[in-house]
C-alpha cells in the first residue's frame, strides 16, 4: 500500500474501532451468587488478605499479569513531541500487540506532564496494580534518568522499550546479518546514527555483546568527549576507537553496518557506496526510514532492515517487548538485566535457522517468537 | 451461603482467576497489513491528527469509552484504611461489573499515596486516556475536596461513587419504600447513620429531592453546629430541623426510615421497635450491615434493604455507576449534575412497577437497569 493509502485506511479503522483495546471480565457473572463472590461481600476476604500481605497481590489480582505501557508523548515514533493524545494510539497499539503476540495483558497510560520528577512520582503512585512498567516514547536524555529512578524505586520490572526493546531487536538482527554476509559480529565496524534513547541503548548492548568498533552520531556529528550531556560523554568514552571526527560521511567510510535510529532520509545511495563490501543497512526511523530499501539496494547494501511492517526484515521492538514482559511476569523478575537482554537477542536470532539477506529476523507473526524471548528473562 | 463459606469460595476463585479483568484487542491482527494499520506506520496518521486536535481523541482512541476506577484504599468497603493492595480486588470487581451491567470499559488504578494533593495531581496527569473518573473508597472528608478539585480541573466527568452512586441508589429505594408503606417521601422522618462520604451525599440528595426532616449521625452522635469539619458544619445547617440532641436512640424515636452507611451491628432489634409504624430500615454497611435483616424484621421493620447480594432489596451502587458512566460517555457529559442524579434515582425507582416490601429496587441482573440510569445522564 502507498503511504497515503495506509494513512487513510488507518484513520478510518481507528475511527470505526474507537480504541484498539477492550476490557473483559475474566469470569461470567450471571447471578447473585457469582456477584457475591466477585464483588461484595466475598471480595472483602481477598481485600483483607492483601491488606495484610501485599506480596500476594500477584496471585489474587491483575498485578500478576498486567503491564502498564506509559508515555508522556515527548518522542512519539518519528513524530517528535506530540503530547499524550498523540501518543495514545501508539500505546493502545502496543497493548493490543502485547496480547496478540504474547498473551500478556497491558494497559496504556498517557501522561499530562513532561517533567521527569512528575513522571516518576506519577508512575510510582499508580504502580500497585501493575506487574511491570513498559516506558515508551519518552525523549532522551530524560528517559535515562526516569528509567533508572523507577528501577530503583519499584519492585516490579521497568523497561524503556525504545531503548532496550530496540537494542535487543537490533542485536538479534545484527547477529544474523553478520552470518548472512559471513562476517564476525565482534569485528564489525558499526555506525549508529542517533544518540537518543535507541541509539544509546543499541551502542551499550552491542558493546556488552563484544563489538569493539562502534561510532555513534547525533545531529552535530560523531559523538566525542566534548559533549555536555552525561549519556553522550559516557558514549564517547566507550565508542569511536579510531578517533574519527566529522559527520556521517566520515563515519561511514569503510563501515560494515549502519544502524539508523534517527530521522527520515539522512542516508543517501551514494553514502552506502562508501561502506565496506557486503554492507548491512538498518534504516529504522519510523514511519519514514533513513533511506528507503530500494535506494539502499542501489547503493550496494547486501542486507537491509527497517522498522516497518511493509518491508522484509522488520527490526521492530514488537519482536521483543511482548516476550520480555511475558518472561518477567512468569518468573516474577524484579529487574531486567543486561544478561537477560543479551540472551533474549541470541534466542531471537536463533529462531532463524539459515539467515539470508532477506531473512535475518523472524516475522512478528511467526510462532515461538514471544516464547523464545520470554525464556531469556529468568 | 454462610459468611465463612463465601469468604473461602471468594479466595479460591480469586486465586484461580488471578485478576478479574483482561485486556482484549478490539480487532484481530493476523498479518502485516493489519499490523501496519494498527501499529506503525499507519498509526502515525492518527497520532498526527490527535497531536493537532486532542478533542478528537474521543473518536479515535479508548478515551471515548474508558473509565478509570480509582482508589487510594483509605476507606475500602467496611474494612477501613487497608491501602492500595487491599483496594485492588474491589476496583477490579467494579470494572468487571461496568462491562457486565452496562457494556462500559473500565480499568482499576490503585494509588500508592493517600495525600489529597498527590491524589489530585496523579489523577490529573493520567486523565488523558480516560473518558471519565470513578473515584472509589476514598475516606471522608478528603474525598469531598478531591472530587471538587478534579471536577474543576478536568473536562471529563468525575464521580465519587461512594457518595453519589450510593445517594442515587438510596433515593431510588426510598421512593419505592415510601410507596410500599403508603407514606409521602417528602414527609418522612429519616435518620442517616454515618456522616462520611455516603451519609453526607445521601443527606444532600434527599434534601434536593424535597425531604425535610433528616437527622445525620456520626460516631459522636447527632451532627450539630458545633462540629469542626466543614462538611459536618454544612450538614448541621440543613438537617435536624427538630433540634434533637444525643445519639442514635434519640434520633430514631418515631423515625420513619433508618439509612445505615456506617458500621456493622450499630442497630439493635430494640432500636427498631422505637421507630414509627411501618418503619423502613436500610442497613447498608458492607460486608456486615448495621443490623441483620432477620433482626430488623423481629423489631417490626416493614421494609428492609442491605448492600449485599445475598439478601432481597440490595441497595447497591452497582445499580447506578454502570449506567451513570454509560450515559456520561454516550452523551459526552463533562459534569454530572444534581438534576441528573435526581433523574437517575427516579428512573431507577420507576423500573419497579408495583413496589412491595420485598421489592423496592430492581435486581442488578434485571434488564434495563443501566439503560434507565443512563437515560438520566444528559
Amino acid at each position: 500500500m502507498a503511504k497515503k493509502a495506509i494513512a487513510e485506511k488507518a484513520l478510518l479503522l481507528h475511527k470505526k474501532l474507537g480504541g484498539k483495546i477492550r476490557i473483559m471480565p475474566a469470569i461470567e457473572v450471571k447471578d447473585r451468587t457469582a456477584l457475591s463472590l466477585v464483588y461484595t461481600p466475598g471480595v472483602a476476604a481477598v481485600s483483607s488478605l492483601l491488606a495484610e500481605n501485599k506480596k500476594q497481590a500477584r496471585d489474587y489480582t491483575i498485578k500478576g499479569k498486567m503491564i502498564a505501557v506509559i508515555s508522556d508523548g515527548s518522542a512519539v515514533l518519528g513524530l517528535g513531541n506530540i503530547g499524550p493524545y498523540g501518543a495514545l494510539p501508539v500505546m493502545e497499539g502496543k497493548c493490543a500487540l502485547f496480547k496478540i503476540f504474547a498473551g500478556v495483558d497491558a494497559f496504556p497510560i498517557v501522561l499530562d506532564t513532561q517533567e521527569p520528577e512528575e513522571i516518576i512520582e506519577t508512575i510510582v503512585r499508580i504502580a500497585p496494580a501493575f506487574g511491570g512498567i513498559n516506558l515508551e516514547d519518552i525523549a532522551a536524555p530524560k528517559c535515562f534518568y526516569i528509567e533508572e529512578e523507577l528501577k530503583s524505586r519499584l519492585d516490579i520490572p521497568v523497561m524503556h522499550d525504545d531503548q532496550h526493546g530496540t537494542a535487543i531487536a537490533v542485536l538479534a538482527a545484527l547477529i544474523n546479518a553478520a552470518k548472512s554476509v559471513r562476517k564476525d559480529l565482534k569485528k564489525l565496524k558499526i555506525v549508529i546514527s542517533g544518540a537518543g534513547a535507541a541509539g544509546t541503548a543499541v551502542a551499550k548492548l552491542l558493546l556488552k555483546s563484544g563489538v569493539k568498533d562502534i561510532i555513534v552520531l547525533d545531529s552535530s556529528g560523531i559523538i566525542s568527549g566534548d559533549r555536555k550531556e552525561k549519556h553522550k560523554k559516557k558514549l564517547a568514552r566507550n565508542t569511536n576507537p579510531r578517533k574519527i571526527s566529522g559527520g556521517l560521511r566520515a563515519a561511514l567510510c569503510g563501515a560494515d553496518a549502519f544502524v539508523g535510529v534517527s530521522g527520515p532520509g539522512l542516508l543517501r545511495t551514494n553514502d552506502v557506496r562508501t561502506m565496506a563490501p557486503r554492507a548491512i543497512v538498518f534504516a529504522m526511523a519510523n514511519p519514514v526510514p533513513e533511506i528507503m530499501p530500494e535506494e539502499a539496494v542501489e547503493g550496494g547494501a547486501a542486507v537491509i532492515g527497517t522498522g516497518r511492517s511493509d518491508y522484509p526484515n522488520q527490526i521492530n521492538n514488537s519482536l521483543v517487548f511482548p516476550g520480555v514482559f511475558r518472561g518477567a511476569l512468569k518468573n516474577r523478575i524484579a529487574k531486567i538485566t543486561d544478561e537477560m537482554k543479551l540472551r533474549a537477542a541470541r534466542n531471537l536470532a536463533a529462531l532463524v535457522k539459515n539467515p539470508t539477506s532477506r531473512k535475518i529476523v523472524p516475522g512478528p507473526f511467526e510462532k515461538g517468537v514471544a516464547e523464545a524471548v520470554s525464556r531469556a528473562i529468568r
